[in-house]
Formats: structure tokens, C-alpha cells, sequence
């Protein structure tokens, strides 16, 4: 298997001002792809020693891969240190030039000549494009024929090329034939350890294809990695397993492969014509922030409260002053209230809410920090449920609006069931 | 200044499978002893590789700290490629051995033979004690009288190691009297090349204090790093130069040190005692989430409704049908009445809208994906702005979100000013 070593460039990062999650990104993808990571560094913004980390890599490995450090400011050196390492000097990307000056055109700045340095590149480099940012980043070849690739230190930047430019290439150039293929089940509904417990046998079963369970707050990922020479092949190998795991998870695999809650829950709203509708007090938006972050959201969501004061939940969710004064606004009643009044005000065909305590302050000894009520309504039915999240206060948010969408995602899908039986 | 290097031992990490957080911890404690980090490494489980990153760091700099790799299990050979590093074997450490001994009997399991293994320590080390688990670390001392420190890599063990026993013996052997204090400039509205453009001079002016920029999408950090004798001293040094940025970034910085724009602006409603809405279209309920993210949220923000339907602006914003019909709804004229109606229907003092095309479909010739109005309208005054952000959804639904953040920042600091001046 080929293997390659990570340079993460930034003082800041020898500072520790910043946590390196590009290097964990790179290194899973390479994996994925079936290239090994031989070892990692982190050097500061000094061409001298940009210079000699690179010249020392290849030594040891195929390639070596640089993040960080294309910008446009002084204290971005990495080209230059390229340049010193394979002993050759910059030149300037007309097509990329080009390029920029649109960008900048599109967004009405100016373009100063600090941005035209980013275009630089080794002599005789391939240039890698960078769609969501200006830095563009480029492979150069040493004379032995191994090579430096650098990408910008930008996540979302280095992500979209990293995937779209550089791994297509690196695995013809590596022809990297055995390859690790991985596909990924989304539970919900499911802490980590009652997963590891239902398919612990499964988990046992063998080495290759190997299963790893990895906990986010409110949803885990179950992953089955395979090593073969095909996809097709790894496809085989997978297939079995992944029978086996949902067998296990029945009713909590809500998606695959990068499948998020929200989407598949946009999906199965779009399959059955429904529109909906939130009604959200602790969770302050991030329920329709998360219904809205997917592509086409706008046919299936019809709008949503963030009734943060008790007068709004009142005022826009029709939610009665009584209900509020004699069971609190932390209260199963309320809860179940305010889905009705945006069930009602949006004409949707489900609707949302959620009301807590999220913290630090607010809480009491009956009604603690970290106690949320969830309520889900639709015609003809209603559920409503109530939970104590631990940790802070972006934590019991997080926690309260995955809980939510589990709540709804469940529900369309049980009702999917039904409709499905009364068909068949 | 000494500097150091420091290498994370632990093949899950070159596997990405794990964010290595220790490297950044210790490295800011370091630099708040006035210790440099020359670079920093990462390798995997395997005794040879360790070996070879440990012998080749002191010859660039002062001496290592390890953290991983001294655990029980077989995969844990950092001990062991510190002994063939430095030429030498362990040997057992029996105070360690008692200490274990009566840690196991006090939670009553049995100590096995690969604990034991725990308390191997290279020939002559010192010793650094675990207050919080079982596996000891040690400083074992080079030929040259360069040092090779080894830490544990669970983080609660490794963190309090080092700062009750790591640093204070650093601090003796390095003689450091120095330390690097960091001030950052938070700033909004300026892209990182304008502000580049704007503290050049600021920027060329000296290597102490240092100055760094760092962009995210929508905000900018400036940072400046003095090193100094005394955190008096550093402040000495940092005051005029902050004084000069601020000069330069006049009406964008929006706080320091590790405040968000969210946090700045609950601050700045609450100072004047005012309450905000928001009407959210295209960036589906950010906004409301990002200000109830903060603590405290709740004495200033009234609620918010995220009218993703014409129908919804109708309905619960009161925007007039023909407005929409006559401008579209994304207009000028349909944001500034969908925050005149959250002001109204939330009675609040300031309300805030949204209203684009995230993408990715959508777009038209004359309204393309990324144009969207952001308004903001109190009593007595409006503003309103089009922009066209570049990106995916994603990067359009953020910008955005920044930029009516940014936008209600400069009201807030702006209506300041003049209710300051009235005062004097």
C-alpha cells in the first residue's frame, strides 16, 4: 500500500491556538482510498523549515501532503517553501488569475496585489482549483518523480479539494489496487453502547471486513470498512454485513454513506407530499436551521416560531396564557400546544416543538437544567416526549433538536409502514 | 527562547480516526511557560518509527515531550522506542509498582502482569507520577543532556501531569523567564486581504509583538503574540499595537479574545435594554440560533419566525401579497416589511430579515443563487443591503447569517455612539 506523509502548516498551530482537524480529514480520506499515512507534522509560517520538513518526507515515503499556508498575507510561505525544497521558483497562473478576477468582480471587492500572489505556483506544477475559495492549491513533482501536494489550510476549501482535485489523481498516479472501501449506517435513537451490544456478534465475526461504531452527540455511525481489489469486490464482502448490522438496528437506520437526519427526513416528507412546520423555544431555530441547510428544503418546509418568550408562544403559536400559567412553559401541555398552533398557523401537514431549559441558568429542583419537552402533532395524532440532556448549554440544544427530528423520522416512517401494508 | 518538539504517538490518529487535542494543549501551556514548539509530529504504534522521530527532534531543538503509547497493551511501545532511541533499557520502578498496587486494591481488580509493564521506566529517568491513572511518565535524559519527556495520552491524565509535574522541572532546567501572551481583535465586515491592506505598516513594524491574521466565512481574528519577562511587560508591549489596529479596523472590530458576534451583540441589547426579533427566509432560522446560543439570550431576544413560504411572510410577518407579487419575495421591499413585521408582532425594539436564494436551485439571470436582502428596521430608522455571496448553500446560508449579524452589530454601535455624544 502506498503511503504518504501530512504537513500541517500555521504557527498557530504550534502556538495551540487551533486544533488541527484537517490533518484527521485528510488522514481518513487517504485511508479510505487505500493509502497509508506514514507520519504527520505541524510546522509554523518559515520557509526554512516548510522547506526542510518537505525535502525530509518523501525520503521516507511516496508523497508528501501540506495544508495551510497559501493566503495572501506575508506569512504565508508554503509555496515558497516548496519552491526551496525542489529547487525551482514560482510562476504565475494566468488561468487562475483569471479566475480570481472574476470572483472578486462577482462579490464587488477590490483585488490587490497580495491576492494576484496567491496564483503563484511551482514551475511546471498542476494546479488544483479551489471552487469554494481563491487560493488555488497544485501538485509539484521532485526530480525522482515523488511528489508535494498542497492545499489550502481553509476547511470547507481544502475538503471540496482535497476530494474533487487531488484523490482522483493520487490514485491513478499512486495505482493504489487495493482499497479500502467503507460504507457508513446513520443510527438514531441508539446510544453507543446498546449498539456495540446488538451486534456485538456480528462485530466478532471477522476481521475483513472490519465494523467500527463512532458516537456524535445523538447519532452514531456504524462503519464497515473493507480492503480488496476491486469495488466490486469490496461490495461482496460488505453486502452480508450490512444485511446483518440493519437486521440488528431495525427501525434506527435512518440513512447511508453521508445520509444526515434532516435529509432523510426531507426525503420522506417529499415521497408522501407533507409540509412542515416547528414550533421552537429552546432549541431557538436550530430545528429549521437544520430542515433549511438541505438542498430543497423549501418544497416540503413551510416556516417555523422561535417563540423564545412566553408572549410570543402566546401571540404567534395560540398557545393559551392559561396552559402556560397553570402547567409552565416547560410542560408537556405547552409542548403539545405549540405544535398545534404551527401545525395550524403554517396549515402544515406535521408539526414540531420543543421547550427546555438549556442552561446554565433558569433551572430548578423540579424542572433542572437540561430538561426538554418534544412534542410532534399531525392530524388524527400527536406524540409528545420528555427527556433530561446532560452537559451544557450547546449540548442540550444539540441533543433536544436531534431528538426531535429522531421523533419526526420515526414517525414517517412508521406511518410509511402503514400506508405501505394497506397497499400490499 | 527554548523550544521544544512534541510527538503524538497512536496509529488511530495517522488513521484520522481520533482529533489529536493534547498536541494543541500542551503546546499553549508551553508557550505560556515561554517555551517555543519548533514542530510537531505524529506517528503511529510502531517501536521503530517512535524511535526515529525521538532521536532525530533533539537535534533541532532543546528536547521532546511524547504523549500515547504507555499504556498496558501490546500496541504500547513508546517506553520502548525511547529506550532505542537513547541506547539504553528499562528498568522497573517499584514506588510506581506500590502506588499501583494500592490503586488496584482500592477499586478492587486484580493488577495483572501488562499493568506491571506500566511501571518500566528507561534506566535513570525521573519518575513523573500519575495523580489520575495508572501509567507513570518519565523525563529520561540524552548523552548530550538534551531530554526525551513522555506523558500519557488520555487527556485529564496527560493534562494534569504536565502542569504538576512537567512544567515546573521545565521550567527549572530551561531557565525560562519568558513568556508569549496572545490579545486577538475579533473583526467583522472586512475580508482578510483588506484588513492585510489596512495594518501593513502595523504588521512590518516589528517581529515583538508579532501580529497574525486568521479568516473564517464572514469573521477575521487578528492576533497579537509579545514575548516578554512578565505578563505586565507583555501588556506594555501589546497596548499601543492594539491601539494602532483598532485605529486602522475603526467600526469593525467587534470584541477580543474569544467573543463571538452573537455574544457581543446580546451584550450591546442588553447594555441598552433593547429586544430583537428576527424574519428569516432564506437563512431558515441561523440567525435565532446563533443568538440563542449564547447565555442569557433569553432577556434579549423575543423569538423569531423563519417564513420559508410566501404564504408564511403573508400570514405570520404580515408582508403585504402584493408586495411579493409586484417585487418577489426576494426584494428589498419584501425584506424590510418582513422585519417591520416581526418588529411588530414580537414588540420588539430591533428586528432583523433574511430574505435569498441559498441554492443550489432556484436562480434566475436577474436573481441569481447567493443574491439575497438582509434588512433591519427600529423605530424611526432602516437599513437594507443586497449581496451576492459566492458558494454552496452552505457558505451562502452562513455569509449570510454573518452579515445581518455584522449588520445589527454596526446599529447597535453606531445608535452608541450617538446616544454617547448626546451624553457628553
Amino acid at each position: 500500500m502506498p503511503a504518504l506523509e501530512i504537513i500541517a502548516v500555521g504557527t498557530e498551530l504550534l502556538l495551540g491556538q487551533l486544533v488541527d482537524t484537517n490533518t484527521p480529514f485528510i488522514a481518513q480520506r487517504l485511508a479510505d482510498t487505500g493509502i497509508d499515512v506514514y507520519a504527520a507534522h505541524t510546522v509554523g509560517d518559515n520557509r526554512a523549515r516548510i522547506a526542510t520538513a518537505i525535502s525530509a518526507a518523501p525520503d521516507r515515503s511516496d508523497g508528501v501532503i501540506t495544508c495551510g499556508g497559501l493566503g495572501p498575507t506575508v506569512d504565508d510561505v508554503t509555496r515558497d517553501g516548496v519552491c526551496d525544497a525542489l529547487d525551482t521558483e514560482c510562476e504565475r497562473d494566468e488561468v487562475t488569475i483569471a479566475r480570481m478576477e472574476g470572483f472578486f468582480a462577482s462579490i464587488g471587492r477590490p483585488m490587490r496585489e497580495n491576492n494576484r500572489k496567491q496564483a503563484d505556483v511551482p514551475r511546471g506544477s498542476t494546479v488544483l482549483e479551489n471552487s469554494r475559495g481563491t487560493a488555488p492549491g497544485f501538485i509539484a513533482t521532485r526530480r525522482d518523480g515523488k511528489f508535494v501536494a498542497c492545499l489550502p489550510g481553509v476547511p470547507h476549501e481544502m475538503e471540496t479539494m482535497l476530494a474533487e482535485q487531488l484523490l482522483p489523481r493520487l490514485r491513478e498516479r499512486l495505482k493504489t489496487d487495493e482499497r479500502i472501501v467503507t460504507r457508513v449506517l446513520h443510527v438514531t435513537g441508539l446510544g453507543e453502547s446498546e449498539i456495540d451490544h446488538r451486534i456485538d456478534d456480528v462485530f466478532r465475526a471477522g476481521e475483513n471486513p472490519k465494523i467500527a461504531v463512532l458516537a456524535h452527540r445523538g447519532v452514531c455511525d456504524v462503519k464497515i470498512m473493507a480492503k480488496a481489489r476491486s469495488d466490486a469486490r469490496a461490495a461482496e464482502m460488505i453486502d452480508p454485513v450490512e444485511r446483518a448490522l440493519r437486521e440488528r438496528l431495525r427501525g434506527h437506520v435512518f440513512g447511508s454513506d453521508g445520509t444526515t437526519l434532516p435529509q432523510a427526513i426531507v426525503e420522506l416528507l417529499r415521497a408522501r407530499g407533507w409540509r412542515l412546520a416547528a414550533a421552537e423555544s429552546c432549541t431557538g431555530g436550530r430545528i429549521a436551521a437544520a430542515i433549511t441547510s438541505v438542498p430543497g428544503a423549501s418544497k416540503v418546509f413551510a416556516g417555523g416560531v422561535v417563540a423564545y418568550e412566553d408572549e410570543a408562544k402566546t401571540v404567534l403559536l395560540d398557545v393559551a396564557a392559561g396552559v402556560i400559567r397553570q402547567h409552565g412553559a416547560v410542560s408537556e401541555e405547552t409542548a403539545l400546544s405549540m405544535a398545534l398552533g404551527a401545525l395550524r398557523r403554517f396549515r402544515a401537514d406535521v408539526a414540531l416543538s420543543t421547550t427546555g431549559i438549556a442552561g446554565p441558568d433558569g433551572g430548578t429542583e423540579e424542572k433542572p437544567v437540561g430538561l426538554v419537552w418534544l412534542a410532534a402533532v399531525w392530524p388524527g395524532s400527536k406524540r409528545s416526549v420528555s427527556t433530561n440532556f446532560p452537559g451544557d448549554r450547546d449540548d442540550v440544544q444539540t441533543r433536544a433538536t436531534q431528538a426531535t427530528l429522531s421523533l419526526l423520522w420515526g414517525i414517517l416512517m412508521s406511518e410509511e409502514a402503514t400506508i405501505h401494508q394497506s397497499r400490499t
